[in-house]
């Protein structure tokens, strides 16, 4: 047994010999009692062929299927928020949900360590992507595009502690709009901010507002750009109080302010900002928080959250009426984040060639945690079936599905019971069950007549239509659905 | 040193003494050269920190981006077969990307090599899904679900051998429809054959037939319907020359045939399918083959394939052309399978209760490199933006932004350049690129008089329109967009 030291950790070194091959195994001290009781349940395993063992029934921790309603009100939120990309003139793209390993490395401080890793077997080392913004610096310095306004929803992962009630998972979407390119100072930066203005608006999940944190602000004004930490925390204070544009103007005619000629062109872009959201409309709603202060690796400029502050609605605001700070309450409504990472693609390009990027991440389950919430008691449809096909007879089958290719091919959205004779109360009931406005009855006199009765199974009203008929009073009965 | 000894291998056990604390290490002899790598490897990227390692930017072996004509493509072909499902009243559900390892074990036999495990970080030991039919069924079994109708589409893993230029990668969609439920025999079997006839329709892309393997329905009926072997071969040469429905009333006439009870009962089924396949509309197309013969470990019951046979259009027709049999240049044209798996959701059921499912998945990677390589000419928006509003003078930034905003607001798809003082050329040539219909030009004139020059790009006139006009004027210009 030797022991191989290196700055961080020791590690045993243990030499064993087997035939005449000799293997080196090192490991680290930290993880051996881990790794012993993982080798101890692989022998298990190996060992364990015959033995029957018991199934565990369940998702992956901090995973979770979505059931058909689940998905209803998915989409909803995901039609409202690419229906708002696509309004900004966004093009969408796709990127596997694994990358190399390298490609990740460096780029999320602290947070690396919640990186979930494929396991090796052999080829490429492999992890599962971690946000869709580095996957997103990569494909552009791997195609050397410079301009894009591209949106991106996809599923990244986190092995972080979940906690699912409150919308925290370890495999959870994000719904990111960005803007790579050159461009004039602070038009892009409001325009993701007035994106997420425009979808927490749309969504309807009460009120909101769209922080910035005002560390940043203050640190680059003092740090970069020469201004007093004094006059930096005056600033600070005239910002907590009122908030955006006036404010900005207010300072830049101050005189003491502008002392530095760097002061005040990093208030001169405050005020660009500010005057580009004013002409966005959504300045009520944009405020700098003095008690923010995040930020990822890879930020360089402006950085924002959205936040619900409406505390009913909010997941984890039952926390905050348990005691702590109102503060926190807000914190934890946060629903979208983003900011300015102008180095990020350059970190990928061999010759370093920087793309300056601006962009926002929609954080998809806490909002639908909420609208889940909402819709616990509301009936959500998770079909859009137009019209059952139902038989008020025995052996008419074959009749039944005669109609229905009728139907469906001329696009009716349509469905029949999967039974040779199906009563007729329990094809009226599957339709009041699901949904389904419209059941298009047939029997022997309807065959003979060559009509269909058309019964409405909100109102139980029937008419009969002619077959020739048919398909545009179906259409026309169901045109807003 | 140990040596531990099961059936299959033989174990180095060594024992390792750190400290007080003694750790036992077990290794199988086969892995431990590559272990050994892996470790020396290990050590390396520990002890190089300080070494600027070159960087290779690439995606991961077998998996690609998808760019924004790419997407386009890709969306138009998933609303396509999301519209077909959804005639058929399917709701959809979602599974998470990874399922734990035991959920995945014993059900794709000599395959499961091929799926990608995580790397145990500790905790849970999960492996990224191989299909989607096997989450299905656990999601059926932990949820006690035994009717559902649902469609899912969603990417699967597999460590294969990439082809990618066939469109075989190891990230990639599948499109599922899965009937789960005990009905009448054949009616949700028909159904899917027809999803998948209308599928390949809709799609275009070119002639197609979907083949059921004849060497499936021979076993079924010598080994459990108690034909005799002759029998079944007579049937075998009736099938592959005549097909389809009139050849098994053909056969059930057939006096050696109903010999045995239970042989009658299977040409019986078939018989019953190839009604329904007629009452569909879809009998043209359906064909048995006698040299298929494929099946994953679950299938229990019919299983079907649907394959492109234009030589011209299906991926890997120049190998056909190269020297191979014809036969195989329709077989790699396989675009769509799926089958009847009654036993798979009772493997996941603690009392092992069953619930009869059949379903189709559609080869969305194969389709997706046909219609790619058709549209590679074509000229593919990748935004939907209806108008770009544009300024013909100096020093109209916040004018532009200010329309932009009453556009954005009444729900138009606007956008304008990020620069103060575009030119108006360029302006024009960006719309000219990405197939925006219409500008809206500010000039002071038009400011003046209150309107805006609206310029139709293709055909490049040009109409005053008053500002309250405006948002009408274009959606009455952009409706078939």
């Amino acid at each position: 047994m030797l022991l191989y030291t290196n700055r961080h950790v020791k590690f045993p070194v243990c030499l064993a010999y087997v035939g005449n091959k000799c293997f080196l195994i090192l490991m680290c001290v930290l993880q051996i009692d881990e790794e012993v009781a993982k080798l101890l349940a692989l022998k298990a395993q190996i060992g364990g062929d015959n033995v029957k063992h018991q199934f565990v029934l369940k998702t992956a921790k901090g995973t979770r299927d979505y059931n058909p309603k689940q998905m209803a009100i998915r989409e909803r939120v995901f039609s409202t928020i690419i229906g708002c990309f696509k309004r900004h003139g966004a093009e969408t793209i796709d990127t596997p949900v694994f990358e190399l390993k390298e490609t990740l490395t460096g780029k999320y401080g602290e947070d690396s360590k919640l990186i979930y890793d494929l396991k090796d077997q052999g080829g490429e080392l492999l992890s599962l992507r971690y946000d869709l913004t580095v996957p997103f610096a990569r494909y552009l310095a791997m195609n050397k595009i410079t301009n894009i306004k591209r949106y991106h929803i996809a599923k990244v992962y986190r092995r972080d502690n979940p906690a699912m009630t409150r919308g925290r998972y370890r495999e959870f979407y994000q719904c990111d709009f960005d803007i790579a390119g050159q461009y004039d100072a602070m038009i892009p930066d409001a325009e993701c901010l007035k994106i997420v203005h425009d979808i927490l608006s749309e969504l309807d999940l009460g009120d909101f507002r769209i922080k910035m944190p005002w560390e940043d602000v203050r640190k680059e004004m003092v740090t970069e750009k020469g201004l007093s930490e004094e006059a930096a925390d005056q600033i600070g204070e005239y910002v907590s109080l009122q908030g955006g544009m006036e404010l900005a103007e207010r300072l830049l005619q101050d005189q003491k302010m502008c002392r530095s000629k760097q002061a005040c062109a990093g208030l001169s872009d405050i005020k660009l900002l500010f005057s580009y959201l004013q002409l966005f409309q959504v300045t009520d709603k944009v405020v700098f928080d003095l008690s923010l202060a995040r930020g990822l690796d890879y930020y360089t400029g402006i950085i924002y959250e959205g936040v619900l502050t409406q505390a009913g609605v909010a997941p984890g605001s039952t926390e905050a009426q348990n005691g702590t700070p109102a503060e926190e309450s807000v914190s934890v409504g946060s629903v979208a984040g983003g900011g300015r990472y102008d180095g990020l693609v350059g970190m990928f390009d061999p010759k370093g060639r920087k793309v300056p990027c601006v962009g926002v991440s929609i954080g998809i389950e806490r909002i639908f945690s909420i609208l889940e919430q909402k819709a616990s008691a509301e009936k959500v449809r998770t079909t859009e079936v137009q019209v059952m096909v139902a038989s008020a007879q025995k052996n008419l089958l074959e009749e039944r599905l005669r109609l229905l290719t009728e139907l469906w091919n001329a696009g009716i959205k349509a469905e029949v019971m999967y039974k040779k004779n199906p009563k007729l109360l329990s094809q009226l009931q599957h339709c009041e069950e699901s949904g389904i406005p419209l059941v298009a009855i047939l029997g022997e006199q309807e065959l003979k007549d060559g009509v269909v009765k058309l019964r409405v199974v909100a109102s139980r009203e029937e008419v009969d239509v002619s077959r020739a008929a048919l398909v545009d009073e179906i259409r026309r009965r169901t045109s807003q659905a």
